[in-house]
């Protein structure tokens, strides 16, 4: 039950984004099943304020993850549960992959604050 | 000729990131090649560091672009024509949409360097 079209919204700022853009390899190999249980997990964690999450048809995805604070962020890379699916990445879903850990300085959206 | 699969890679830090998560509506009404003239127009922008876009078949996408600096964000906004196409996808393309400016801390990716 992986969320689609789930916006992230009402955003307070300053917060941090984790911007991880992936392109995958072939076969599922249990990743959608371990996407979904990360995404729930994630969602336990304290400082989340959300997920939102798109991949095309060519492999290629971006998943963005908003959090409090960079503590929070530090705390769920290194919750063991995610440190074994962060392996599993290394070596089994992912070709290529790109992280980036932001600052948000601005959030706003139309419609606004729906 | 949107790119597509195409990673940002080695960018140096601190730079910014704009978070642009959108549903789009029904139909393309000229999207497709609006999107790719405006990513074709901010590659020429100064301060542009490059883009990264993925959209899913449920029409839920997030485009990141990444700038040096706030000020060449600010430019590119302001774009003439980058304006009549921000205008275009209120009424037109977008039923929804969130705008995050952020400052990337730290960046870094697998195989890395390539």
């Amino acid at each position: 039950m992986q969320p689609n079209s789930v916006f992230v919204e009402n955003l307070e700022t300053p917060c941090y984004a984790v911007i991880f853009s992936s392109l995958r390899t072939e076969g599922d190999n249990d990743y959608a099943a371990t996407a979904d249980r990360m995404q729930e997990l994630a969602a336990t964690m304290p400082g989340y304020l959300g997920i939102e999450s798109a991949r095309g048809g060519d492999g290629f995805g971006i998943t963005v993850s908003y959090w409090r604070d960079e503590a929070s962020i530090a705390a769920w890379r290194r919750h063991a549960e995610h440190v074994v699916a962060q392996e599993r990445g290394k070596r089994v879903w992912y070709q290529h992959y790109e992280v980036r850990v932001a600052r948000v300085e601005r959030a706003w959206g139309r419609p606004a604050g729906v």
